[in-house]
C-alpha cells in the first residue's frame, strides 16, 4: 500500500513508537493509581514525563497543565460541556471545523440557543479574512472562538494567534484544535491568548490511537466530562479538585501514553522544523505530480507556506468516491468525501460529493509519489 | 515483582495479546472510517470480529450489540447520562459499586433528586439478601438497578441474574458492571433481564487499556455521550442513528481492539471455565498461605464458589498503606485502601483505612505465592 491518508492517522509510526509501546507495556503495563510498587511508580513517572514533553513542545510550563483524554473528540467534548452557554452568547468558528466541534456545538445550541457565526475566508488564500473579522467582532462581540489550527480537508493553516488576540480584546474564551498541527507546526502557547489547545496523539504527533488531550492554564474552569474513580480520595463523592486527576477518571492508558512518549522524543530528536521542512518538500513533489494531470483540480490556498501536506482534489467527470475506489484497487490509500468537516466543503463548493484527499507524513517516500503518479496517469488516460 | 494487583489490571497479558497488538498495529494501524482501502477494510473486519467474539462469550447474538468505549468508566457514564431521572425515581445499588457508578449517580442525583438505596448484604456470605430485597422492592419499587457482578474489593460474586429478574418484575432497567468478571465468570446475557452489561478490556478479559464497552439489545435507548465525527453521514449535524456508530465518535482505537481480539481468542482456546477453575485453585493456595498468619484477618464471603480471586485483608496493628509499603519494598505488588469503592468498606467496617488487596490472575504462579509467604512471615515476625 502507498499510504496518503495521514490526516486520518499517521502511518506508519516511527519504529521507536512501536518498540517502546510494546516493551514498556510488557514491562510496566500496570495501573498507575497511587503507585505503591516500583512498576507503578515507573509507569507514573513515564506519564508525567510525557506531560512535560508536551509542555516543552508548546513552549509552556506550569501553570499550564496537560489533561489527557482518550481522543481529541473527547477533549473538545470536555471543553464544550464545561461552558455554561447563555442565550445571546456569540460563538465564532472557522468553516473548517471538524464534526467533533460542529456537532457538539450544535447539540449545545439546541439546548441553549446561542449564535454560531462562521468566520469569513479569503477565497484565494483560504486564510481568515482579518479585516472582515474585525468588523464582525465589532458588530457582534465574540464570547467563544473555536478555531481549527489547520483544515483537515484543505490543509490551510489559519491565523489562530492573530484571531485569538483580537477575540481576547473582547474577553472571548479561545479554543484551538491542533489535531492536524501538533508536532508539525511550531506554535508557542505562552502569552498566546489561546485558552485551550487540543491535540490528538495519533496524527501529526506520530503517537498511537487512544491518547489525546488539552493544554491549558485554565483547567480550573473546566468541568469533569467523565466521572469515576481516581485511585485517590475515594470517599469523596465529588471528583477531587486536583488537576489533572479531576479530568482523568478511570485507568490511565499506559500503553498509549508510552507510545506518545516515544513519539514526542522522536520529534525532539528530528526537530519540529525539520519535520515541517521535509513535509513541505514532499508536498511540493506531490503537488507537481498532481498538477501534471489536467483532469484534476486542486482546492487549496495559494500560499504554500500557509498550508500543510493535506491536498484536496476534485477529478473531472468522476465522484470522489469513485476515484477513491480506483485508487484503492491500485494500492493507493486516500480518504474521500467530506472528511467529517462539512462546512468547509459548503463554503468551497465541494459539497456534497467532497474531495479526494491526499495527505502525507514524514514517512511518505518518493516511491509512494511515483506509484501515485502512475495511477493518476492511468485515471487520466482511461477517463 | 510478584504481582497481586490483577483487579486493577491483569498483568502480564497472554503473549498472544502483546504479539498481535504490535503486529496488527504495525501492519494495519490505519483509520477504519469507511474503509475504502484494503488495510482499512482489514482493520474494520478485525473490529467487527471482536464484537462477535464478545457476543459469543456472553451467549448472545443480534439484536444484541457491542458498543465500544475507551473505558468501563465511560461505558457507565454513557448509560447513566442516557437516563432521564425524575424526582421520586428509585435507584438500587449494591454496597460494592465502584466510583464509576457511585460518583456518576451522585452527580445526577444532585440535579434530579432521585433516591439511591443500597441493597442489603448477608454478613457471612457477602451475598445480596434476597428476602430483604423482596421486601424493599415491594415497599419502594425499583426503577433502576446498578449491580456490580463481583466486588473489586472483596471478591464476592453477587446474584445479579436473580436480582435483575426480581427488579424486572417491577419494570426496572438493570445495569451490571462486569469489570471484575467478564471472561472469568461465565454468564449468559440471553433472556437475562440484564439491560446493559459493561465490560472492561484490560481486567479479566486480559486485553489492553483503552477498550471497554456495553453489551445490550437496548442501545436504541442510549444517548450518545461523546459527540463528534463518524466518518459517515458528515453533513448530518446530529449523530447518525446507526448503532454502534452513534456511540463511537472519533477514531477507533485499532491497536487496543486488536489486543482485545487476541485476548478473546486466547480465552476461547483455554476455555472460560478452565480459567475460572485455575483461578479457584490459585485462590485457595493464596488463602491457605494468608490464613497461616495470625496477624491477618480476611474480609471475605464464606462460600468460596461465590468468590473470585480478589482477597481483602486487614493486618493487626498496621494501616493498610503501611503494609502496602513494606510489601512493595519486598517486591510484592498489591493495592491498598478503598479501591475506588468506598461504600463496601463502610458496610464491612474496613473504612476509612481500607484493606490490603491481593488479586490474582491466570498467570499467578506458585513462585509468586511462595514469595508472598516469605514476606508475610517476615511481617508477622517483625510485627
Amino acid at each position: 500500500m502507498h499510504y496518503f491518508d495521514n490526516a486520518a492517522t499517521t502511518f506508519p509510526k516511527p519504529n521507536e513508537v512501536y518498540e517502546y509501546m510494546d516493551s514498556f507495556y510488557r514491562q510496566y503495563g500496570v495501573n498507575v493509581g497511587r503507585g505503591q510498587f516500583k512498576e507503578s511508580s515507573i509507569a507514573y513517572a513515564m506519564m508525567q514525563e510525557t506531560r512535560q514533553l508536551l509542555l516543552d513542545l508548546f513552549h509552556v510550563r506550569y501553570p499550564y497543565e496537560v489533561v489527557f483524554t482518550p481522543s481529541a473528540t473527547q477533549a473538545l467534548n470536555t471543553i464544550i460541556n464545561s461552558i455554561t452557554f447563555k442565550t445571546g452568547d456569540v460563538v465564532y468558528i472557522t468553516p473548517f471545523e471538524h464534526n467533533a466541534v460542529l456537532r457538539t456545538l450544535y447539540a449545545k445550541q439546541k439546548e441553549n440557543g446561542f449564535g454560531i457565526n462562521i468566520l469569513p475566508i479569503e477565497e484565494k488564500t483560504l486564510q481568515i479574512d482579518i479585516e472582515k473579522t474585525r468588523i464582525l467582532f465589532e458588530k457582534s462581540i465574540p464570547n467563544y472562538c473555536f478555531l481549527t489550527h489547520a483544515s483537515n480537508s484543505f490543509g490551510c493553516v489559519l491565523q489562530v494567534e492573530e484571531i485569538c488576540k483580537l477575540a481576547k480584546s473582547y474577553g472571548a474564551v479561545n479554543i484551538i484544535d491542533m489535531a492536524q498541527t501538533a508536532g508539525l507546526v511550531d506554535i508557542s502557547l505562552n502569552n498566546s491568548n489561546i485558552d485551550y489547545a487540543v491535540f490528538a496523539g495519533h496524527k501529526t504527533l506520530y503517537g498511537p490511537f487512544g491518547i489525546a488531550g488539552i493544554i491549558t492554564k485554565n483547567a480550573k474552569d473546566l468541568k469533569p466530562f467523565l466521572i469515576g474513580g481516581t485511585g485517590f480520595d475515594s470517599k469523596n463523592m465529588e471528583m477531587p479538585e486536583q488537576i489533572p486527576l479531576k479530568f482523568e477518571a478511570g485507568s490511565a492508558n499506559i500503553q498509549a501514553i508510552a507510545g506518545l512518549n516515544a513519539a514526542l522524543k522522536w520529534i525532539k530528536v528530528i526537530g519540529i522544523n525539520n519535520i515541517r521542512a521535509k513535509e513541505k518538500e514532499t508536498t511540493q513533489k506531490l503537488l507537481d505530480v498532481i498538477k501534471n494531470h489536467s483532469n484534476i483540480s486542486i482546492v487549496r490556498g495559494e500560499i504554500e507556506d500557509n498550508n500543510i501536506g493535506v491536498i484536496s482534489c476534485v477529478f473531472a467527470g468522476y465522484s470522489s468516491d469513485n476515484i477513491g475506489q480506483v485508487l484503492s484497487e491500485k494500492g493507493i490509500a486516500v480518504r474521500t468525501g467530506l472528511h467529517c468537516a462539512p462546512k468547509g466543503h459548503e463554503v468551497l463548493k465541494t459539497s456534497p460529493d467532497g474531495t479526494v484527499r491526499f495527505s502525507i507524513s514524514y514517512f511518505t517516500s518518493d516511491r509512494d509519489i511515483q506509484a501515485l503518479e502512475t495511477v493518476l496517469d492511468y485515471i487520466e488516460m482511461e477517463g
